[in-house]
C-alpha cells in the first residue's frame, strides 16, 4: 500500500488572484490558498463519515480515523482502502474512499454505533465522558524521559518541516517524534484532528503502533479529542504550541499522559505528567 | 427567553495549578484554562447532535445551529429550548438541551436527514458541494458599502471585546457588526463554528435575521462551513484575521459574498465581492 502511488492527489494549496489592500493603496496579486475538499469514508460501500480535509495522504487519514474510533487495531485488520471515482471515473472526483475490512464489517459498524450511543449517553458532563474513555483505555505506560530543553527543539524541527503553513497561513500541523527527539512524520491539514489522524494513520499502515515511546506535537491548541486520539495510540507525551482545553488537561491527568503547552522560545507550560520530564522540572501531579 | 436567567452557566475559563518551565528554571503558578464540555442537542427527546463547546450562551448555540441547518427559519418556529438535568437533577449536569418545535418535529428531522443524504451524495468534490448549497440558497443581496479602512477598526473593536481569549489563548471569537461598523454581539468558543452559531443564534432569538446589512468577523481562519452559515443568515460580508480556505473563497464567489482575510494593522486581502468596498479598492471578480 504505497500511498504516493495509489493516491497521487497532494495539492495542499492553490494560487489565486486576490486584491491586497494596504495603507498606501490596493493591488492585485497572486496568493496561495489552502485547499479544502470533502472526503467521504465508506465502509463496505456504506457511508461512515464525511470530513472537510486537505487532499493528500488520504489513505493515512482513513487508517488513522478508523484506528482512533477503534474500528481497526492495526494494519492487519485492513483488507482494501480504495478510492471510488464514480461511474464516469472522473479523475478529479477522488474524494470518496471505500474500506473493506478482513474481519466482519458488520461488527465494526456495530462498534461504531455503540461508541456513538456511549458518547450520547455520557453527554451530561465532561467528567462522565472522561470516565467512559478511561473504562475502555488504560493509562499510558512508558519509561520515556524527556529533557526539558527538548521541547523547544521539537517546535523548531516542526516549524522547519512545515512548508504549506508558511505559504497559506491556513493549515494545522501535527508531528510525531521518537524518544530522541527525531521527527518521524509530519502532516498538515486544514482540520486539526485530520492532521493527527494522518500522523497516527501513517504509523498504523507501517505497523508502527503502539507509539509508547513517542511524542506527538501539534501546531495549535489541544482539545479533548486530540488527547483521546493520542491515548488510543498509547502516546505518552503530547506537546502544543498553544493552549490545552480543560477536558484535554483532565483527560491527560486521568491517563497519566504528559501534556505540555505554549511551547515557545524560552519555555513551556506543564499541565500533566511532569514526572516524565528530566532536569529543572519539579514533580507535577 | 432570557438566556442569562435560564442558562446561568457561563464559565469560559477555569484556573488550575501548572508548572511554568522557563530558561531560568521552573515554577508552579495558577493559569487560566479554557473550559471544554460536551453539549447534546435533542429534538423532542431524541439525539440530534453532540458538540464540544465552551459552556455559556447555550440557547444561542442551539438556535444558531438549528437555523444554520435549516431546521428553523426563525424564533417563531421554536416552542421550547429547555435544559435537561437528568433524573437526579444534578445542577452540574446541564450539558443536554432539549428542543420542541411548534411545527412538526418529524418534518424537521426528515429535513436534517435529507441534508445529510444530500451532502453524502455530493461528497465527490468541493464544486458539487457548492452547487448543492447554491441550489438551496440564492446569492446574498445587499446594498451595504464598506469603507476599506473600516475593517481594521472592526478587528480592533473585536480584540477589545475579547476578554477570555487574552486570558487563556484558547478560544475562537466571532463578532457581528452593523453597517456602520458598530459591534452588536461577540461570542467566544473553543469551537470556531460554535462561536458563529452563538452569534447568529443570538440574532435569531431576537428576531434579527436576515442579517443582510451586517458584517461577520471571525478571529481565525474561514472555512467553507463558516461561509455557509453566514450565507444561510444572508450576511453579505465576512472578515477574518487569518486565511480563508479554497472552498470558502469558491462559496463566497458563488454567493456574491464579500470575503476579506488577513485583517491586520496596515491592510487586508480581498478574496471575493470587492464591489462592496468603497475607496481605494478596484473591482474584484
Amino acid at each position: 500500500m504505497d500511498s504516493d502511488a495509489e493516491f497521487p492527489r497532494d495539492t495542499p494549496s492553490i494560487t489565486r488572484w486576490i486584491v491586497k489592500v494596504r495603507d498606501h493603496g490596493a493591488s492585485e496579486c497572486q496568493d496561495h490558498i489552502a485547499v479544502e475538499e470533502p472526503l467521504e469514508i465508506r465502509l463496505a460501500g456504506m457511508n461512515l463519515s464525511i470530513t472537510m480535509r486537505t487532499p493528500g495522504h488520504d489513505e493515512e487519514l482513513v487508517a488513522g480515523f478508523l484506528f482512533a474510533e477503534g474500528v481497526i487495531s492495526g494494519a492487519d485488520d485492513l483488507d482494501v482502502i480504495a478510492r471510488y471515482r464514480g461511474p464516469d471515473a472522473d479523475p478529479e472526483a477522488g474524494n470518496v474512499v471505500n474500506v473493506l475490512l478482513k474481519k466482519n464489517g458488520h461488527a465494526a459498524r456495530e462498534r461504531l454505533r455503540r461508541n456513538f450511543v456511549a458518547s450520547s449517553s455520557c453527554g451530561l458532563c465532561g467528567k462522565a465522558t472522561i470516565d467512559a474513555v478511561r473504562a475502555s483505555l488504560p493509562p499510558v505506560r512508558s519509561d520515556i524521559v524527556i529533557p526539558a530543553e527538548r521541547f523547544h527543539r521539537l517546535a523548531f524541527a516542526m516549524h522547519e518541516a512545515q512548508s504549506t503553513f508558511e505559504r497559506t497561513g491556513g493549515l494545522h500541523a501535527a508531528g510525531l517524534f521518537d524518544a530522541d527527539g527525531a521527527l518521524i512524520v509530519l502532516r498538515e491539514d486544514i482540520g486539526r484532528h485530520n492532521a493527527v489522524d494522518k500522523v497516527i494513520g501513517h504509523m498504523v499502515l507501517r505497523r508502527g503502533v503502539p507509539l509508547d515511546r513517542h511524542i506527538l506535537m501539534v501546531s495549535g491548541r489541544v482539545s479533548f479529542e486530540i488527547v483521546q486520539k493520542a491515548l488510543q495510540a498509547r502516546v505518552p507525551a503530547v506537546a502544543a504550541v498553544s493552549a490545552p482545553s480543560s477536558m484535554a488537561v483532565q483527560m491527560a491527568l486521568a491517563a497519566d499522559m504528559t501534556l505540555v503547552g505554549f511551547v515557545r522560545p524560552g519555555g513551556f507550560n506543564v499541565y500533566a505528567g511532569g514526572h516524565r520530564l528530566a532536569a529543572k522540572v519539579e514533580e507535577f501531579v
